[in-house]
């Protein structure tokens, strides 16, 4: 058994089947490349299906323009402040714009919080998922 | 007077005092740096002292050895499921080591919510703030 004091504030090592199960609750990701100014980092909503990590854009914007065939990390996290337990998720893959005819039919309804034509996707082919939980005030 | 309709998934750009004093109001940032292996992107609990963002680490970690006098991106934000409000605050500084002697006293109760003795400060000296809002459901 672990008391409080054991395990408060401890990081632990996700397991990659955890990663991906938590990946699944969450909406907002925050999408780091590498652009001509040096690291560049949004919050995009995004969903993961058939084990690729997906979100929408215009076709115009400075994500697709930079992202295209490049190498992407995707981090997710949740903590909350009251317990400070929580978790975060690395996901290293590589980004290809998919239009939207050609996506499966279960990505179509993928849901993008701020208003405008979003009519191209990203799909960002995994290499690496790692991820670490934060143990907090209660243990959990 | 802006009804639902017309604000739901706004975007709207933040003033930079805006920016400043929705920093003031989070504990978790998300670092990104550009590593060997490309971008890298963590999260830590951060503070803001008179117009610097700081955080701590170990003296031995990645972070601590590869952003050193480098170009980093600091992003915070929050956005609520529910409502579908929030906002994202992105800045963009040089990240200078500051052992701890050598802070501010404010700063020596800098909380990090893992374990373990970070006894080396990142202050990140800001040479860019961006941010937005994201209107929500109840035009919130």
């Amino acid at each position: 058994m672990t008391t409080r004091q054991e395990s408060e504030g401890r990081l632990a090592t996700l397991l990659s089947y955890d990663c991906w199960s938590l990946l699944e609750t969450a909406h907002i990701a925050r999408l780091g490349w590498l652009g001509p100014d040096g690291v560049a980092i949004v919050p995009v909503n995004y969903t993961v299906v058939a084990g690729a990590v997906w979100f929408r854009t215009t076709a115009d914007s400075t994500l697709a323009r930079q992202c295209r065939d490049q190498r992407v990390v995707v981090e997710v996290d949740q903590i909350d402040p009251t317990t400070r337990a929580g978790w975060s998720v690395v996901v290293v893959g590589t980004a290809e714009l998919v239009e939207a005819q050609d996506v499966p039919d279960m990505l179509i309804g993928l849901e993008v919080w701020p208003t405008g034509s979003r009519t191209l996707f990203v799909r960002v082919d995994v290499h690496e998922v790692t991820g670490r939980r934060l143990y907090g005030v209660n243990g959990d």
